[in-house]
């Protein structure tokens, strides 16, 4: 590329958000980096956010300010639901699935690929480790990108193409631990935990500890994560 | 309908959602009435949308606060971009055009109807009097429908089918009036005005001014909208 195409990158300061951001700064795009403070119980993440941001050169960073908790209905965003410790259950959807999640992140997104001029939009979104998210899956991602572009002036003008990038899709955790340090990604800077204690340190053993940890074993990289001590 | 359906309705406080929440109520719904603060100009669209929900019986009204002021690319929520007074030009897409916004707030009705187990979702989109905004178009709105029953879990495990209800789509603003007259809708509870003053006077020169006054000439109603004082 000669002039650096524009990219929304959906940014949670995890794992995978922090490998598409490599990904795409790879493949060289300008990043505007959008995170959310959605009354997550793992605030840590937002913090991770912008490290990763910062580290990987964004342009631009915008956290902005969202309302899950009144709509409720998961155990990320209402106290009165426990975050489970017993391991994935792949037979249903998890009680930290968030309604309509990825939906709202990619709608937001897009409307800031319009203000910004920008055709690419890129997300984490994975469906080998999440299969119980439904909007994890290749079948929702197209359809936002064929939403997008009935959605947005310039679209309709004629003038861009709306392409909605999620390079990790059919990715394992392992995989995805190898692209990111292929590229040089710290993944020490990064946060997963769904319930960290007040210094931020990961628990160990939430559905997302396991998944990253296991990750970690599998690529055969040391787990830069740190764990609270177990008692 | 013997027992009561749930319905998400999207309810801005304009002339047009609250048509759509009288048709909703009419057809035998339990409405539940969402609306967003999101640094709109006109403010006094919210105090409309309570007296409306109130006065139509929603079960209930969630105002969630969202943060499009960040974004910015539009008059109704960027300071710097002027409401234009010239009447409305059919031949471009209006600055009041507010990116991405139908796509966005359809994305957290349907967070809200997933939590509710709400499968229908009202939506005052209208593409006669706003040919210029794309996402008011039947496309769009079939889009969206076809990524809802995608993107949500009670879809995905075949509890549901996601139905999102355009009512006015094909309206011309009078016959929307006189629907909501039929209904025996006040409208003198609705505010329309992008442009209001300190006491929420309509300015009648902003588009949404013209094309609400245009509509109760055409309906041969009296148009009961309260306007500032012309110099």
């Amino acid at each position: 590329m000669q002039t650096k195409d524009k990219a929304v990158v959906l940014l949670s300061g995890g794992l995978d958000s922090a490998t598409v951001m490599a990904i795409s700064r790879d493949q060289g795009y300008e990043i505007y980096a959008l995170s959310f403070d959605y009354g997550q119980r793992h605030r840590f993440e937002l913090d991770a956010a912008r490290k990763v941001a910062a580290t990987l050169g964004a342009r631009q960073h915008l956290v902005l300010s969202m309302d899950m908790r009144s709509i409720g209905g998961s155990a990320l965003t209402d106290k009165r639901i426990e975050v489970p410790k017993s391991g994935p259950d792949h037979a249903g959807i998890p009680v930290t699935y968030v309604p309509a999640r990825n939906t709202i992140f990619l709608s937001y997104a897009l409307a800031w690929a319009e203000v910004l001029n920008a055709e690419h939009i890129f997300i984490g979104a994975n469906c080998v480790d999440y299969s119980g998210y439904p909007d994890c899956r290749p079948a929702f991602i197209k359809a936002f990108e064929n939403l997008a572009n009935l959605a947005t002036k310039s679209a309709v003008e004629g003038k861009c193409h709306i392409r909605i990038h999620a390079p990790l899709l059919t990715m394992t955790k392992s995989e995805i631990i190898l692209k990111g340090i292929s590229l040089g990604l710290d993944y020490s800077i990064t946060h997963s935990c769904y319930d960290p204690d007040h210094q931020g340190l990961a628990c160990g053993q939430c559905d997302s500890c396991i998944l990253r940890h296991e990750g970690f074993v599998r690529a055969g990289i040391p787990d830069p994560t740190r764990y609270q001590r177990q008692s």
